[in-house]
């Protein structure tokens, strides 16, 4: 029943459009769903594309254009004309059209839109433009079903009927007074069953009713329609008039690149790079973490050279050098995840900051005592007694200071707007292995006089 | 217009509830958002719960059961009686029902079924019990909207108005013909437009219907839903007869979860664990990864202690082990985690392994050169070059080794269906500490002499 992109059909639909097979295409390609069709079109360059993207039916274009993969769009889009691209961005919901728009030149951007035939498409496009990407205004479409209070079923209907072209995916309908401010919500199963002479106003629900302001963050529209289980949220400004919707498809994208930012930020990609980007970006990419580790390994050097004439005489201490700086950058980076999961679940509430530590240095404790325990029972019986005396109160001291370290620090980093996941990569762990090497020379010399 | 709840809220509605004001919580908190209130009693004990939970009308109050963070619920539901939870449960979606139930143990929940009213709603929470949670068949619901082929638009309005008490959100129709196989979906779009006279056959849209089968996995359905736009989804059996529905809320929240696991399993914490579980819980949800890591820094000694002449006579060569040590491991986590948001993205074509870690080789290669003679440059200038030799020599060798273990693991694992993501934590890094200590030690007594 679904499709599976296969080695096989790539060769052959590859050698069918070297021989401009439209009939093959028709049949074999044409058929599928849209979003088949984008990921075969993923796979194929320009020329190929093109094609295909031309021989589909013009209203499916639109659908294909935003499946495709976000380097194969630029690159499709980039070998069109100014009036192709145009074309195309009539077919689209406005707050895809304005997503492309977005990523041309300022210079083409006024090329294209003056090539657009449709001028109320032209409108919404320029408008949406207007706001950040990463704000509910930049998120919403200016499609959506809207009716005024004071109509009839039967009159909601009929004015329905022409907005029904535009709004491509149906779920309720906003109710609005005839300055158009929004006064509640309508969903269609409720009109689907009702009189055709009931009033709007005794159908609709106004109690409750969520809805975004322009200006709200897109993390506050993914968070307010995760909450209230929403599909759509209206979008209203200042004046609490109507001026958008924001569908769910649009949310989970970005829910799931918030997540890939945490992932990426706690295993040292600075920067979200493609997997078939070239060989320079993504060294690049990766540079910055693995220089901020090699800081952090020169520190390192610098404080073990300061204890050079303790080793010389008891060369077993730097055995456990790398126990100590692995136990410390684990702990830390437990830590620091909790943290940063308990913070991006939108526990933002800074009186709780001090339990928080004190829990998170209680486990450290519990978990340092035992771990120093097993230690020193492993370097008493196999290795000697003292030096198992040293590891495990050092460990025992790193894995407590990581802890609190892995706890205070995205929280500060949070207070001050920075995104606290940054804590949870090797920024800790070089961090810990720094201090973590200090408390272990220096308890060393103490003990070992 | 959004509820905010606060600490003063919080104290006064203890205050009233404890006075058991009725008439204030009527007109403080009922008149909420059900998300709102079950946000309210997510803070309150069992007894408070109670008082406000069954001031709510009934219909809201599964809607309120659902939202209730899960700790909350459990210890809710423990302390009503069998015949409170069948009642709660027949306002429920039968998916939600089963998944409370699916909680229960094995008598109470033959308990709490024996004292349902609704013999129906009985039937489908047992049939629903049958399947794994983490499949399509424990995803779906029983309630969805099911229209004949044959049907007029006029006959499946009325059927559909019969239908429409149970089925909570109508995004579309599904169409089947009279052995329940399902044929194709309606848009209410759609319906809400056609004249009454009007065959389904003629409305409805046949092609390219997705759908999942009862045994598909949770992954697998995200995956199809998201691939192809889908705000709800019909599962069919093996018959291809339509048995329930799978909407996108229940896959929003299976997304995050996965996208957690993957944090979780990057930081090395290896069971998911709510940031106010009890501190025992918390230790001993930590450990795992500790010991793993404590096991590695022990191995690492031993490695070092096979040297321990070596450092005796140039003590210096210690002080670069945590330098070794850390680049190792940022290198491998780096390299890994790209080939694990690869493979969540859907990449597993096996077929590409060889190039991916061509690839990775290559950055390693490109990184490993730049770091090497950095660090050659810092230490020939302050320290002593054939030191410096040593150093970047071995950092340029573990750099490598790094970025081809951390590519060629979580494909290993991947092909023997273990989660990948295992590899991005304290596993590689402990492993990279290992094989880097060995290296560079190798490497310092080979040029030392």
């Amino acid at each position: 029943m679904r499709f599976e992109l296969t080695h096989e059909f790539l060769e052959v639909l590859r050698q069918k459009v070297a021989e401009q097979d439209a009939s093959w295409v028709q049949e074999h390609v044409l058929e599928l769903h849209y979003a088949d069709i984008a990921e075969i079109i993923d796979k194929l360059n320009n020329e190929e594309a093109k094609f295909i993207y031309f021989l589909v039916e013009e209203e499916l274009q639109a659908d294909i254009l935003m499946e495709l993969d976000e380097d194969v769009r630029d690159r499709f889009l980039s070998s069109l004309s100014t009036k192709e691209i145009a074309d195309q961005l009539e077919n689209l919901d406005s707050d895809d059209a304005a997503d492309i728009l977005g990523e041309l030149s300022e210079d083409k951007i006024q090329e294209v839109i003056s090539q657009m035939e449709d001028d109320e498409a032209a409108e919404d496009i320029v408008d949406l433009l207007n706001y950040h990407e990463d704000t509910a205004g930049g998120l919403m479409q200016k499609e959506f079903f809207q009716a005024e209070v004071d109509w009839t079923v039967m009159r909601a209907l009929v004015e329905l009927r022409k907005q029904a072209e535009d709004v491509e995916k149906v779920y309720n309908i906003f109710v609005v007074n005839d300055s158009d401010q929004l006064l509640g919500v309508l969903s269609l199963k409720r009109l689907l069953f009702a009189n055709t002479k009931t009033k709007i106003a005794n159908l609709f629900q106004s109690k409750n009713i969520i809805s975004v302001n322009t200006n709200d963050s897109a993390e506050q529209v993914a968070k307010v329609m995760e909450k209230y289980d929403l599909v759509s949220v209206p979008v209203v400004d200042y004046q609490n008039k109507l001026v958008g919707r924001i569908t769910i498809d649009d949310v989970v994208g970005y829910i799931k690149e918030e997540a890939d930012k945490d992932f990426q930020l706690a295993t040292g990609i600075s920067d979200p790079v493609e997997p078939d980007a070239s060989i320079w970006r993504i060294s690049y990419a990766r540079l910055p973490w693995l220089v901020i580790g090699m800081m952090g390994g020169i520190f390192g050097a610098k404080v073990i050279s300061g204890f050079e004439e303790s080793i010389a005489r008891i060369p077993a201490l730097a055995f456990f050098i790398p126990l100590i700086t692995a136990m410390g950058g684990n702990v830390g980076v437990q830590s620091s995840a909790i943290v940063v999961q308990s913070l991006a679940r939108g526990d933002k509430d800074l009186g709780k900051i001090m339990p928080k530590l004190f829990r998170e240095a209680l486990v450290g404790l519990l978990n340092g005592l035992l771990l120093a325990a097993l230690i020193f029972g492993i370097a008493y019986f196999f290795e000697n007694a003292q030096l198992g005396f040293v590891v495990s109160i050092s460990l025992f001291t790193v894995i407590l200071c990581a802890a609190i370290f892995g706890t205070l620090i995205p929280l500060l980093l949070n207070k001050y707007n920075i995104d606290p996941a940054l804590a949870t990569g090797p920024f800790i762990t070089t961090l810990s292995d720094v201090a973590g090497l200090f408390i272990y020379f220096s308890i060393g010399l103490l003990l070992y006089g």
